[in-house]
C-alpha cells in the first residue's frame, strides 16, 4: 500500500484550515495535521470590532468550526497551543514547541503550508508598554478591550492610525459610549485606499458621528499613570486624555519562520509565492496574510491581509498540496468597511496610487442615488473612477456614502478582472428596477463622465482645483445654477459666486460676459454640466463645470449640503 | 451659415427624451422635436405597481421631468397629445396628428428616432372588454386600478399571467388589502426566466404571502355582471371570483409605424437595427422597447424592454444622430424584481435556455447566506449558476431569496459580460467585510461547486432527481446527515431516509452498505458534499449528496425548513 500523502499545515485562522478542509475533499487518504498556538481555529477575527461593539453578542459565534469537527469530520490531527519554531527543509520536518506541556517535537511532511498570518505594526514609541495600550487582532485582544471598557467611568479611547479597523473601531467605542479621536499621521483618512476628496466625505460623516479627527499628526508618546495605565496620548501638537489606546497601524506579514528557513521573502516583506503559491521551495506552500499577492492591474506584488484572500488561497493550497495545479491569479485591493452609516468601498487603484504607479489617468467624482430617486428611502452615494487616459481602461473605483456602494464596487472589482474600459462599463446590462437602482446606475453615469471628459463635451475641475482658484482670488465666475431655494438652503460663500438657475440660463445669457471663465456647480453636477454645454453651445469658450458639485464638496459650506434636490426637475 | 440637424423623436417615455437630451448636448445647434401621444414625457413606467402600493404617493413622483424642462433647458420642441401617422422615407417626413385638435401636419427630418416603446400583450379571450379587466403600462392605467381599488369592497383580484409585473402588482394588491390569485399557462412563475426549482422556492414564499398560485393552467372566458363589470374568471379547472383582472402577459414591440414604412422587422417581432441602432434606413434609428436587442452571449435576437436598456439605446442614438459613432453591444437578459420580500434575480441564460440553444451544461444549486453568518440578521439567497460543460464558461444565473442578490446577479452580469469562467469567478476579489459578505462568497462557493462537479470530486442529484427515485419507490438511502435536532424540526418523510449525523460518519461507517446506493443531503449540501467525500473515501461506490438540499428542497417537507443551521458546526 502507498504511504498516504503527508501534509503538514502551521496556523489555523482562515488560509489553513481552509487549505486542509480543501485537501482532505481532494484526498481522503492524505495526513493532514494542522499546527496552531492559539486555542481556536477558524477565528473569525473581522468580526472583533463587532464583538467589541457587542453587535455579535457571544465570542463563540466568532469561532466558525470547533476542534472536533476537525478531527471527527475532516480527519485531521490538531495541534492547537503548539507553536512551530523551526523548518528543516532538507529533512522535510518542522519542530515545534507544546505551549502547555512545554515540550519540543517534530512532525515530518511531504507539503508543508505556512499560514502564518500576520502581526500588528507597532510603533517603536515611549510608554508603549502602558497598560490600556491595545492592538486588536485576536480574540483575546477583544476581551481585555471589553473588560476595560466596560465600567462607565472608561470614557476616552484614542486609535492611532485611521485605517479601517480604526474606523471600525471609532464605530464600536463610539457605540459603547466612549470619547474617541483618531490620530493619522498622514493628511486624511483611509489613505492607503482613498483619494482625498473621498475620504474628506467620509470625514464629514465621522465627525457628525462625534469622533475627532486629529490628522497629519504624528504620536510622539504615551503618558502613564502611578499604576502604569496610559492616561495621556501626546501628538506633534495636542496632549489627548486617554483611558484606553487602540494602535490600529496595519499589520505585516508574520514571516520569520519562513525567513529563518531561508525562504524568499518579496520586497513588500510577504513571502514570496508562485501562481500556484509554491514559495521558493517547491514542497512548501504559503497562504493569506502572510504571503504577497499580484497585483492584478499592476502586476506588481503587494499584500492584500484579508480573510477573503486567504480563504482562496486556502482552496488553492488544498489542491495543490494533493496532486491537483490550481492557481491563484492576484488581487484587486478590494476593500469594504463599515464606517457607521457609511458604506465605504473601493478597489483597483486610487487616483494616487495610479498616478505613483506612472499612469496618466482620467478621473470622475459622480454623486448619486443608490436607487430610483422616486422610490422611497434611497440614500446617496458618491462614486471616483480612475482610467487610464490612453486606453480608456478602468483602473480603479472608490464607492462610498450611506447608500449602497458593495454592489457597485463588486461589479467594477469584476470588470477590472478581465481589463474592462469605461466604454464596456457604461453599457453593463445591470439589474434594474426601482427598489435596487436607476435605470442608468451610479456606474454608468461615472463611466459616462468620463467618456464625456474623453469626448471634449464634458469640461471639469474638481473641487480643490476650484477650493485653490477661490483661495487665489482668481477672477472667474462660481455659477451656481440651482434654483433660490437652493441657494437659500446652502451655498458656497465666495465673491466670485453667482446664482443662475438652468432653468434661466438660456433666457439670462446676457447677464454672463462672453468672455469670462465660468465654473458651473450645482447638487450633483447634472445641471452643471449641462449648463456647460449651454453656454458653450452659446458661444462662451472658458467655461468648465466642478465635479461632483456640492455633494461632494469637501470643504466647508455655508447651509445644509444634504438635502434633496429632487424639487429641480 | 450651415442648415442645423433636424432631430425627430417619436416616444417620450425612456429612450426618446434620453436621446434627446444626449443629442442636445452633443449638438447646441441641432433643432430637436420630441413626439409623444400621451400628456407627459419621461414617465417611470417602472414605478407603477409602487404607485398602486401606496409605496410612492404621488404620481408627480412618476413624471421625472416636466416639459418646460424640455424646452427651456434642453431647447427641444415638445408635441405631446401628438400621434405619429406615417414616416415618408424617401421626403423624410412624419405625418403627425394633433390629438386636441385634430389637425394633421408633417415635420421633415434629417434623423429620425423611433421610441415607440411596446404594447400590453392581450389574449382573445370572451369578456376581454369587460370593465374591471386592466393592462399596466401607462400612469393612467395605474390611477383607474388606483380608483377601482380604493373601495373597501373591492377584494379579489385575479393577474392573468405570472411576469414581473403580475408578482409586483401581486404584492401591491395584497398590501392593498386584496386576496389575489395568479393564473398562469406554465408550469412555474416566471417561466421566462427562471428554471423550475428556483421558481418554486419563489412560490413557496407567495403562498406564504396568501398568493393564491395556478400553475398550468390557462383561462378560457372571463364573466360580467349586468353592467359590464367583471365577475369570474374561467379558467380550464376553476372559476374564480374577481372584482379586478390585470392581463399581465408581458408586452410587444410597438412598430406598426416602422412596418408601415417599410422598415425590416425582426423575426422576434421587434425593428431591426445594428450595432449603430440604425434601422434598415440608414437615417431612421430605433432604441428602447420597440426594438430587438443581441444577446450577447448567443449572439441571437433577443426583446428586452427594459428601461435600463432604453436608456442606454437612448444614449447611443444621441450621439449617432449629431454625428457621432457609438455601438450598443447588446444585453444579457438581466432582470430583477422585489417579491414581497424576496429580492429576485436573474441574468444570461436559464438551465431550459440553455438547453434550448445547444449549450452542453453543467449547473450547480447553493444556498447562501447575503453576508458573514455571524454577524446578525442575515438572511439566506439561493444560487443558481449554469456553465457551458466544455469550456468552464458561465452562461446564466439565477440569484433569489430575503437575502442581498442584486449585487450577485450583477456581478454575474459583469463577468458574462467577458466571457468569464467559473474559474474566473471562483477567484474574483469581491469586497468583504462581515456586514457585507462572507469571506466566500455564496458567488464564490456556487461556482467552486460547478468546478467540483467538473473536477470529480462532487456528485450530485438535483431535488427533482431525488424526487423522482422516491416515487419510482427506488431502493437506496436517503443519508440526512443533519443533527437530530434538525431532524426533529423538519425532515423528508420517506422510507429511504435515514438520520446519520455528519460528525458520527466516520464511526459509524459500518451501519451503511458498502453497495448500497447512498443519497446524502444536509440543510444547503455543504455537509452533505463532506459526507460523499468521506463515503467515497472509504471505499464506498454509489454515493452522490443532493444539491441546494433542504434549503432548496421544492417540495413539501415535513415541519419548518427555514430555520438557522449554524447550531451544527
Amino acid at each position: 500500500m502507498e504511504r498516504p500523502n503527508e501534509v503538514v499545515i502551521i496556523g489555523g485562522t482562515a488560509c489553513g484550515p481552509k487549505a486542509g478542509a480543501r485537501a482532505r475533499r481532494c484526498d481522503p487518504q492524505a495526513r493532514i495535521t494542522i499546527v496552531e498556538q492559539g486555542e481556536d481555529l477558524s477565528t473569525a477575527t473581522c468580526g472583533l470590532p463587532y464583538y467589541i461593539s457587542g453587535i455579535i453578542d457571544s465570542q463563540s459565534a466568532l469561532v466558525a468550526r470547533r476542534h472536533d469537527f476537525f478531527k471527527d469530520v475532516m480527519n485531521m490531527e490538531v495541534l492547537t497551543r503548539t507553536k512551530a519554531l523551526a523548518i528543516d527543509r532538507e529533512a522535510h520536518k518542522v519542530e515545534m514547541l507544546n505551549l502547555e506541556t512545554n515540550q519540543v517535537s517534530t512532525i515530518g511532511y511531504d507539503k508543508l503550508v505556512l499560514a502564518t498570518g500576520s502581526l500588528p505594526a507597532v510603533p517603536d514609541l515611549a510608554g508603549r508598554h502602558l497598560g490600556g495600550i491595545f492592538t486588536l487582532t485576536k480574540l483575546k485582544d477583544a476581551n481585555a478591550i471589553r473588560n476595560l471598557i466596560s465600567p462607565p467611568e472608561i470614557k476616552k479611547a484614542v486609535i492611532i492610525g485611521a485605517g479601517l479597523i480604526s474606523l471600525e473601531m471609532a464605530e464600536a467605542f463610539v457605540s459603547q459610549g466612549l470619547e474617541v479621536t483618531v490620530v493619522e499621521a498622514l493628511d486624511w483618512v483611509l489613505p492607503a485606499l482613498l483619494d482625498f476628496e473621498v475620504a474628506a466625505y467620509i470625514e464629514k460623516h465621522l465627525r457628525a458621528k462625534s469622533v475627532n479627527l486629529l490628522l497629519g499628526q504624528r504620536v510622539i508618546r504615551f503618558e502613564g499613570d502611578g499604576n502604569g495605565w496610559v492616561r495621556r496620548v501626546i501628538t506633534e501638537d495636542a496632549e489627548l486624555e486617554a483611558n484606553l489606546v487602540l494602535l490600529a497601524l496595519g499589520t505585516r506579514p508574520n514571516t520569520s519562520l519562513a525567513q529563518d528557513a531561508g525562504l524568499t521573502i518579496g520586497s513588500t516583506g510577504g513571502i514570496a509565492v508562485n501562481q500556484y503559491l509554491q514559495t521558493s521551495e517547491p514542497d512548501i506552500y504559503a497562504g493569506g496574510d502572510c504571503v504577497e499577492n499580484v497585483n492584478r492591474i499592476t502586476q506588481q506584488k503587494m499584500l492584500a491581509p484579508l480573510g477573503s484572500t486567504a480563504n482562496k488561497h486556502g482552496r488553492v493550497i488544498g489542491t495543490n498540496v494533493t496532486g491537483g495545479c490550481e492557481t491563484f491569479p492576484g488581487v484587486l485591493g478590494t476593500t469594504i468597511a463599515k464606517v457607521f452609516d457609511y458604506n465605504v468601498a473601493r478597489v483597483g487603484l486610487s487616483e494616487l496610487q495610479a498616478r505613483e504607479a506612472g499612469y496618466n489617468v482620467v478621473t470622475c467624482l459622480v454623486p448619486g442615488y443608490e436607487h430610483a430617486t422616486y422610490y422611497p428611502k434611497g440614500k446617496e452615494i458618491l462614486v471616483k473612477l480612475v482610467a487610464e487616459k490612453s486606453s480608456n481602461r478602468l483602473l480603479g473605483g472608490q464607492v462610498v456614502g450611506p447608500g449602497e456602494t458593495a454592489k457597485r464596487v463588486d461589479v467594477l472589482a469584476t470588470a477590472l478582472t478581465f481589463g474592462a474600459t469605461v466604454d464596456d462599463l457604461a453599457n453593463l446590462d445591470l439589474a434594474y428596477a426601482p427598489p435596487y437602482s436607476s435605470a442608468m446606475d451610479p456606474v454608468h453615469n461615472a463611466a459616462n463622465v468620463i467618456r464625456n471628459k474623453q469626448s471634449g463635451y464634458a469640461k471639469a475641475l474638481t473641487p480643490m482645483e476650484v477650493k485653490n482658484k477661490l483661495e487665489s482670488g482668481d477672477d472667474f465666475i462660481l455659477l451656481d445654477v440651482r434654483s433660490p431655494g437652493e441657494w437659500d438652503t446652502c451655498r458656497l460663500e465666495a465673491t466670485q459666486a453667482k446664482l443662475l438657475p438652468l432653468r434661466e440660463l438660456r433666457a439670462r445669457l446676457n447677464e454672463l460676459p462672453k468672455d469670462a471663465e465660468i465654473v458651473a456647480f450645482c447638487q450633483t453636477s447634472v445641471r452643471a454640466y449641462q449648463a456647460q454645454r449651454i453656454l458653450e453651445g452659446a458661444g462662451f469658450k472658458r467655461i468648465k463645470f466642478m465635479e461632483g458639485s456640492i455633494a461632494a464638496w469637501p470643504y466647508e459650506i455655508y447651509g445644509k449640503a444634504n438635502y434633496s434636490s429632487s424639487s429641480w426637475r
